[in-house]
């Protein structure tokens, strides 16, 4: 018998490494250069960056000092998000701002690495860095897990279809 | 003897409340809806933010959820800014996000008060909080406090022009 000492496969792993951070693991079925292109083609990132619902990808400048700006058409309403590339590093890390239109000058800085497993999977460990505690604990509150886990399980569908 | 508890008349207060925050306070001598203009309006805004070099002010919606975006031409070279709006309460208090061109992804986020004396003059006092203290630190030796003592200045001979 195993212990369940790992989340279910397709389920992110989120912690909060300090009183400013949240930490989100999740292991992928493809390489990492595909998994690199599925978040920085705008075609392939609007099929699942929205939770797989319709979105507009109005800026995607994966550079440093680039703008990006994605705008989800879903059953809750529409959102938009938007923030800037601090540092991009092809295919394994990139560092961004992150501001939902709801909450407007509320920032984090999500720092995502790639990590080439060496058996065709990809890990994803995304930290984002908030102001305060109390804009942290908003975002943990948001249903953002949720949403979180149906965005990667869209991805989980893309990378098979670029297979 | 009066003892120079005060700096001289037309410099900024410069101090660090916290690890992560610098708090500036300057008095202006013109009424508070005179300064507030001159922060708001695009063309008077253009005449002092830049150390009275010349400015662009591409963007400029005073209103929560609105951006903002300067581009300053100094004997430096070309310096851009840029942020989003969080709150705004004319004419006592708005909230700001803060980014330069030059390190792009590091916000800070700015609270502005400006509080009538009830004698013609207005104290602005404005706390940016930067996610970490080397962001802070960076901000505090980029010569902001040489920067910000021109800006003012430059807005003390508007407010001026336009008693």
């Amino acid at each position: 018998m195993s212990t369940a000492k790992q989340p279910p496969a397709g389920i992110a792993t989120v912690t909060t490494p300090s009183d400013r951070e949240i930490r989100i693991e999740r292991v992928f079925d493809a390489p990492r250069e595909r998994v690199w292109r599925a978040m920085t083609d705008p075609e392939l990132l609007a099929q699942w960056w929205g939770r797989g619902y319709k979105l507009d990808v109005e800026r995607l400048e994966v550079e440093r000092g680039g703008h990006w700006r994605f705008v989800e058409h879903g059953p809750d309403g529409v959102h938009g998000f938007e923030g800037r590339f601090r540092e991009v590093v092809a295919p394994e890390r990139m560092v961004q701002t992150f501001e939902w239109d709801g909450m407007p000058g509320y920032v984090a800085v999500d720092t995502m690495t790639l990590e080439d497993l060496g058996d065709g999977r990809t890990r994803v460990v995304t930290v984002s860095l908030f102001h305060t505690t109390e804009e942290r604990d908003g975002m943990l509150s948001s249903g953002m897990e949720g949403g979180l886990n149906q965005s990667y399980a869209a991805l989980d569908r893309l990378l098979v279809s670029l297979g």
